[in-house]
């Protein structure tokens, strides 16, 4: 630490990326990434977009905005794109939380929205899951907080019915519900229609997963004209040019390509449940994923032996270390191959304790 | 506004980028852009990259780190690699800022300081430049703010020596002073050798105009180990993946070809200087540029007179609207030919007031 760190942020403690091999080649089954390429049409616009990467990108994205809003039938002013969903979310955090609304989100999920807390300086809390890691939206209603809820949500992979998101922001009027679906494409459903019915929820998004652009960073915000405009405000004073020329033209280009898309989350919803029968039948527990990836424990081998067992076989899965999802791995879903090669791993690991 | 906006942001008057045209086709001289394409080198790389944009970027950008460390001379430890030289600044901003330390900078200087300021919500003051729109470093000596200082400044175009920085840096031992030089290969004299020497200094550089690549969002931070450490807590708690994968081998690519970035800064200084004796010739006022922009006044008619004439001879210029540089354009340096249009133009628009 530097003697010029801003007081309010010692102790800021960032959120860490799923580990990036170097050296070894390993089964990557640790960042949900997809294990298909990008669409050949996103490729080739990328590169045609990096011939004239002298010029700055739109500010606006209006092509791009245009083509996404049109997937989701909703007015151009109703989306905003973005680098990555974390710079939507980080913008919702700075945007609507403050001291006299705090940010409010279950105490297992996606570990960033502590971190985005902390960095604006807002205050938070936590809702505890229920045992089963289920979400009881009742625990949400009228409770007057910017509420943050991943759906489906990570790491547990379990979702909540778009008529109990309805309830939550029909109940919380005065402030703004935040559902973050970033892996809807493999499950759940969407809240894209409530934001057309409602000023108070936003959806975020992002093509990292389902459309196979996690390098390229491209995420969105949709949301009433009103709550886009506030944060256009936000975007414009700080990253006016946040969606580059090569991400861009990839993105409307695997717009266009959408059957591409739609037969990948096939690919990968069949190879779920394929891992998650095999799972079961190697005696883990696993819940019953909406995403492209399972959280699945072993009531006999801690979570960490597992983790580190796969890993000496050369197969990376993410281990988180809280106390209540210690024991727990989670798992991204990849080839038929490289799941095949995962529960072969594990069938050694599960053989050894007999 | 909606409802649901913060209120410390209420009012917030975000950053407005320079015009892009779309209709007609215009010459350009309005985003300080390179005329020239990023190299081929780099085009090459970012289409690779595209094929595996299905997975994360490293978000270390360990390889592009190493590079432009190597070409600068410093440690890798030493250089933040961000998504434009926004992304360091705004960094900076939230980081070293704050009411004990508020923000300092030139009253004509980049538009985006007191955005950033404002957005980060942090007191800033600005010094004026003298009336002939030189910056005097003595302003800034003791003054303990945090300072920030483009340099060579914008729209001005005109440039302090390192001498003058390293005693503004050595003056402030207890605060930080940014020298944002996104347009230091152009002329002046570049402070990144001081940062190996004061914990206190951290220079910013971009990608976007010397090496043709303001579309892919590129830029950096460079100082101190520790200074860096920090801005990287923050880099980790915002924007993990910030340098996409298309960007960060562009990058790698065009430090690679060092040969076309130089010669093409030769040719815009080349054109630079020619423009500047010929818009004199003209009977502007024009100062002396250390960039690869021009900001020009004349002195019988308005700079809206100039920018609107200009615009309707479809050349776009930038002009601005604050009383004090109401009177000027900043005019991007283009090709020869394209200084020729804009030449030929402004001599019809100087005949008409004879």
């Amino acid at each position: 630490m530097s003697d010029y760190l801003r007081p309010e942020l010692k102790g800021l403690d960032p959120y860490v990326p799923g580990e990036q091999p170097t050296g070894r080649s390993y089964i990557k089954l640790n960042t949900n990434e997809s294990p298909f390429p990008p669409s050949p049409a996103a490729v080739e616009a990328a590169s045609q977009a990096a011939k004239g990467l002298n010029l700055y990108n739109d500010p606006d994205s209006k092509a791009l905005t245009h083509a996404m809003a049109q997937r989701l039938g909703v007015p151009d002013e109703c989306v905003l794109m973005t680098s990555g969903s974390d710079e939507i979310l980080n913008f919702a955090f700075l945007t609507f939380c403050h001291s006299g609304c705090p940010a409010v989100f279950a105490d297992i999920t996606y570990g960033f929205y502590k971190v985005f807390a902390n960095v604006n300086r807002v205050p938070y809390e936590t809702i505890p899951l229920k045992s089963d890691m289920t979400l009881d939206y009742k625990d949400y209603l009228g409770i007057n907080k910017t509420i943050f809820i991943a759906n489906p949500n990570a790491p547990t992979g379990l979702a909540i019915s778009r008529d109990e998101i309805e309830e939550i922001v029909k109940s919380n009027p005065s402030n703004v519900v935040v559902t973050d679906e970033a892996y809807i494409d493999f499950g759940g459903e969407s809240s894209v229609p409530l934001t057309q019915k409602y000023d108070n929820i936003l959806v975020t998004q992002t093509f990292s997963k389902s459309r196979s652009m996690a390098g390229a960073r491209l995420g969105m915000g949709i949301g009433s004209k009103k709550l886009i405009a506030d944060l256009n405000t936000v975007k414009f004073s700080i990253n006016p040019y946040n969606v580059n020329s090569m991400t861009g033209a990839a993105g409307i280009a695997a717009l266009q390509d959408e059957e591409y898309t739609r037969a990948n989350c096939r690919t990968i919803i069949e190879n779920r449940e394929y891992t998650t029968l095999k799972l079961r039948e190697l005696g883990f527990e696993v819940n019953d994923s909406s995403t492209n990836f399972v959280f699945a424990k072993h009531p006999l081998i801690s979570g960490e032996e597992v983790y580190l067992k796969l890993r000496d076989a050369g197969i990376l899965v993410r281990h988180f270390t809280p106390e209540n999802i210690k024991e727990y791995n989670r798992i991204s879903i990849g080839t038929r191959e490289q799941m095949d090669a995962l529960l072969s791993a594990l069938r050694v690991i599960t053989e050894e304790i007999k």
